[in-house]
């Protein structure tokens, strides 16, 4: 997928409408993906960004080691990939080859992009503070990535046990918000 | 509306999409309205919830104080209104009165719901300790509220400077996944 650089100052844009993303990870030469939804905009720039991770995970323990993920946005296409992804262990599955996922080199971090996603956040851990307490990281959002021909992404957001609205309709009203 | 209370078991299920929220307060009799989509799940039940209101922010100082909210989920219904409570300040004006929006009492706490969203979420903060750095309320919802009536809510779900996606259709595959 051809993807040009997005500015950071926009990052929160693609975090804050709650789509579910696929965390990738890297260590010792082999990297993992999870699927999460627990994420949070912290500050606008440099784009900071709060994840709840389970200790559970294999991921908790790379991000913990690493201290570096990207997190990739995925679309409706992707649907079943993201589940397969949530259902498995990096532990037992190199999730890349079992789900036909393409990595693509990162710029600033060893993880890699999950290619097929229309945007990816380079990100490294910048307090790990509250990682005991609550499983929550905070992630400086480094480069970002985008796909240029995805308009209008259909991103996926979980309603719990496999049920996933679908990105509808965009509207758009005076607004002083950011 | 005629509302029902909520298993907090499945709370997540309505935060995890990210939709915009209205939070509401309460300081001496009077009640306040915040347009907020800076929110995360971080435990299931009790479900504890992450949210990041700026220090700028009337209901930055009311939550401080008071130590309660309720978050309030709309549906696209009341966009206008949503988008009126991110452009305006409690400081100045009455926001219930202003938008034309009900209050309902909480059963626990004593900042309002708002009557006309599908779902009212009360809350009180149990760990202000990222505050100061991260202006991160960490909240508990001690009951929730939802319109039994509104199957497949569509929820407004923040793209940056007034542009939302509203929910579309809704697709569920088989998952082990919460």
């Amino acid at each position: 997928m051809a993807k040009k650089t997005f500015p950071l100052s926009k990052v929160y844009g693609l975090l804050e409408p709650g789509p579910v993303v696929m965390v990738t990870t890297a260590s010792k030469g082999r990297a993992n993906i999870m699927t999460m939804s627990w994420h949070i905009m912290i500050d606008f720039e440099p784009p900071i960004v709060g994840c709840v991770i389970s200790n559970q995970n294999y991921t908790f323990d790379i991000l913990k080691a690493t201290r570096e993920c990207v997190i990739n946005i995925p679309t409706v296409a992707l649907t079943e990939k993201v589940v397969g992804c949530g259902n498995t262990t990096g532990r037992k599955v190199d999730k890349f080859k079992t789900f036909g996922l393409t990595q693509a080199p990162a710029s600033c971090i060893k993880a890699p992009l999950i290619d097929e996603c229309y945007a990816n956040l380079e990100c490294k851990v910048v307090d790990g503070k509250m990682v005991a307490k609550y499983n929550l990281f905070i992630l400086e959002v480094l480069k970002a990535w985008i796909d240029p021909s995805c308009k209008d992404p259909r991103t996926i957001h979980h309603l719990g046990r496999g049920a996933f609205m679908v990105a509808g309709e965009t509207i758009k009203l005076p607004s002083k918000m950011k």
